[in-house]
């Protein structure tokens, strides 16, 4: 099935936000309802494709036949930009700059190095395209404005396949374009799980994984996706790299570190090798609350540190808390509306015997740093509406306010200080732009040496939405570079994060990986533009 | 204190092998006595330093005075080669090729800036040294025949303070000449250890750690070094690279992972933020016997994957438990006669609580998978010699013997085919050459989806070692690689393993590391040779 063209998911689990909430936004952030929602799809006015016949040939002898080579709007709608709200705001508008002019479907590691000697032979740029959850710009490439090639988005659901499964060591090879979900079922015939569950999981792929360095929701237990990661393969126009022959190696820089991060820019991922882990026995979610979220943090901090690590372990903050988007399904509920302090969610999994003991010892550390055992109720509630949050923004943006989302991490010692100049970038500026936003934050990953902060913003509309937002969200950056944090924790550069990026990797660093970018890539095919400036 | 030039570690603790080894080496191995040692170090002919007198002065300036400029005999000869058999060989006999024309002593990152733009002024290659404990020759440069520039050896040594630390976040910024024990001083007085105990121990530096990926004897605990860093500083020819801003990252390709493993081929390292842990309550070591290694290679294969993890975690081969090379200090001993199966060392530190628990729950995972307890004096043993096997090796070389090491690793499943091949392989050919060896082996680091293996090699050494040991190492890669290996471990590629490195990660994996060094190190002055292939 194919995601919502305008929006997140499947069209059939939208829902409305209740009245009463629709009445709390129009009191609370001043948002006028809009009268009318995304265009219809088949009102786009989309020009035609410029893939010249002979371009369109050799893709097509490249994936086996015409039919996986796709010129048609409604196709190449679909794979128009990425899922941020301002990807939202502008195909709700039938706005369909950086459209690509095919999309291309490869079969295989071969089909995919034939389709990158025919782009190079027809002056062809090309986007690899996994699930198209980006929320950075990561689908949408930059040219110079005095050479606009044209481009085609590379659409990976024919390699979905499980290559192998190796049940000694616990390893399992992948192709990039199968789903996490349909993963996970594969694997589970196997007795398996790869523990990956980020909020795209539902829609997000394989490679797209690698190549984004995600991070899902159970990271305190399964670790990041880049932590999962073996070997990969990656096809590049200077031919294959495998990168990845032990679980760790002396020999030399590790280059599997190298194809994961890079979004597409050095080559396109046709196999990942992962590690698994066997099949929870059991999956428990539970809520506590703290007093603040210092308090909170500390607590997080001395599980993180000293153990034991639940697989799951987020705090909100006290106005996320209030506002109960910790649960998306009881926003605006009566339990939500009474909420106070900060709101902790721990998850375990595992055998029955290792969960229990763990899940004693961490409630025995909860409580020793001031929490309030909240019962399994809120944390169930959490883990069911856990993928929901997208679905909500398509609902709050039909109500006529905006919302998004940015993240960013730091050391422990840096993380208050980020957590309030972002929170006060944002809050500073849409308050001076006319719409003064709510804006809430969790942990969302926490590790020995720091943790990732995690913002969500709500706010009117302003005019021009996405012009509106663009002066926060770039304060927010500046916010984070100078608060000694991280431009991303898992949503990626992309091109909205590159000049940032590039601040924070520092010149040299970047000029080691454009290095690196021309070497295997020297026509600059692939991504332009994203994840690094152009030459 | 300085290491001896001409082998291992303290001189003071030098200790002659007992009678019965020697009479044993004879027997079995037909080892003949050796009527010379190593030649004197004033007796040895050095060629006067080929550095100009304007290049020196270069130095000079760059580093704060020419008292940090070195060119005499001695200092020279002490920063020759570095510490694998065949370098020790040489060394004992007064072969002084591949000295270098100085040492330089920066004291500063500035400084090292100021010594690579001295070097590249005056045409001198410059190779980084640390504790100089290299086993792979990474101290070694090798440069084109038409071309010999002389060069420089950096010795960080100056470079040996702790420069912040931050109990918060856990971390702690340190200098690249700071040997372990020192740094482990250092933290300790603040409650923290590193945690990182190779066998080099007691003679390498923080920054060779770093930039050949080491891996200490508690990794099962504490994980590798490279698991412990989270930030580095390269000076270059082209300037300074930063790398590790947060824990974890999604902003791009990870290039503190470019930089782990780089071998001083991209720059030198000139300082490290590692993750910190603090000091154990209790550290205590144990021993088992399995009957067998396939049944002690499955027991470590459970606890790596299933849990509790200990500290230290190694598995003996029955030849290396019937040696007791296990334990040095009992070489030939009648307990270590009497051994049968195959012994593993296991080890806990933690919190007196955190290791009875773990403690408990391993050994009945051990004792389930048919081990046999052996009580802490086998595991005090290893722990009170884990320092002194090189100390060994140079007893066995002043005996005539030739004895040597060598590791890889691999997933588990190829764990078993790894083992048997490299074994046949040092031994068939090592025996075709008419000495016929010992080869004993370990599992010293295991992983949830591999282990590493440690081969020694014992032999008589044949009319010229070097020329002997080669064809036996080169069969030993080629089996490494064949069975799916990685050509190291934790030892380094250097000169040594390089062409076998160079087909492990693939041409295409090469030409991108050396992209990054034409773009680092344009003219080629580090490290000619080693890790990467010369232009």
């Amino acid at each position: 099935m194919d995601m919502l063209w305008s929006g997140w998911g499947d069209p059939a689990k939208a829902t409305p936000l209740p009245d009463a909430v629709t009445g709390l936004l129009r009191k609370l952030l001043g948002v006028k309802p809009r009268g009318t929602g995304p265009v219809a799809l088949d009102e786009i006015a989309v020009p035609a494709s410029p893939l010249t016949a002979p371009a369109c040939r050799a893709l097509a002898d490249a994936v086996g036949g015409e039919e996986h080579v796709r010129t048609d709007a409604e196709s190449r709608i679909r794979h128009t930009r990425g899922k941020s709200t301002p990807d939202l705001l502008r195909m709700r508008g039938g706005d369909t700059s950086g459209i690509p002019a095919a999309v291309v479907l490869p079969a295989s590691h071969d089909d995919v190095l034939a389709v990158l000697r025919a782009c190079a032979a027809h002056d062809l740029a090309l986007v690899p395209f996994g699930g198209g959850t980006s929320v950075v710009g990561g689908l949408h490439p930059e040219q110079p404005v005095t050479r606009r090639r044209c481009f085609v988005a590379l659409d990976l659901r024919r390699m979905d396949g499980l290559i192998a499964v190796d049940p000694v060591s616990r390893t399992a090879t992948l192709q990039p374009g199968l789903r996490a979900p349909r993963a996970e079922a594969l694997l589970a015939e196997h007795g398996f799980t790869l523990g990956h569950f980020p909020q795209s999981y539902e829609w997000a792929t394989i490679g797209g994984f690698a190549a984004a360095r995600s991070s899902g929701q159970a990271s305190a237990g399964y670790g990041r996706f880049d932590d999962m990661v073996l070997g990969l393969t990656l096809a590049t126009p200077e031919g294959t790299l495998e990168a990845g022959r032990a679980p760790r190696s002396a020999a030399g820089p590790d280059l599997r570190q190298l194809v994961l991060g890079s979004e597409g820019a050095f080559g396109v991922i046709t196999s990942v090798t992962v590690r698994l882990r066997p099949l929870p026995e059991t999956r428990i979610h539970e809520g506590w609350r703290f007093s603040s979220f210092e308090e909170g943090t500390a607590a997080l901090r001395r599980l993180a540190q000293d153990g034991p690590r639940p697989t799951v372990l987020r705090l909100s903050d006290e106005t996320e808390t209030l506002i109960g988007l910790a649960q998306p399904d009881a926003i605006g509920s009566p339990a939500a509306q009474q909420a106070a302090g900060c709101q902790v969610i721990t998850g375990y999994e595992g055998t029955a015997e290792g969960t229990a003991h763990r899940r004693k010892r961490a409630a025995a550390v909860l409580r020793d740093c001031g929490g309030t055992y909240l019962g399994e109720e809120p944390g169930e509630r959490w883990a069911h509406g856990r993928y929901s949050a997208p679905y909500l923004r398509d609902a709050l943006l039909d109500a006529g306010a905006f919302a998004e989302t940015l993240e960013t991490a730091a050391y422990w010692s840096r993380v208050p200080g980020l957590y309030a100049s972002v929170r006060d970038a944002l809050t500073t500026r849409l308050t001076e732009a006319g719409t003064p936003p709510l804006v809430m934050c969790h942990i969302s990953h926490v590790y020995e040496n720091g943790a990732s902060l995690y913002f969500t913003v709500v706010s009117a509309q302003g005019d021009d939405p996405v012009a509106h937002w663009a002066p926060a969200k770039h304060a927010a950056n500046e916010a984070i570079l100078a608060a000694g944090g991280t431009i991303s924790h898992h949503h990626g550069v992309g091109t909205d994060h590159r000049d940032w990026y590039v601040r924070e990797a520092g010149e040299l660093g970047i000029e080691a990986l454009r290095a690196v970018k021309r070497r295997l890539d020297p026509a600059g095919l692939l991504n332009p533009g994203v994840l690094l400036p152009l030459d």
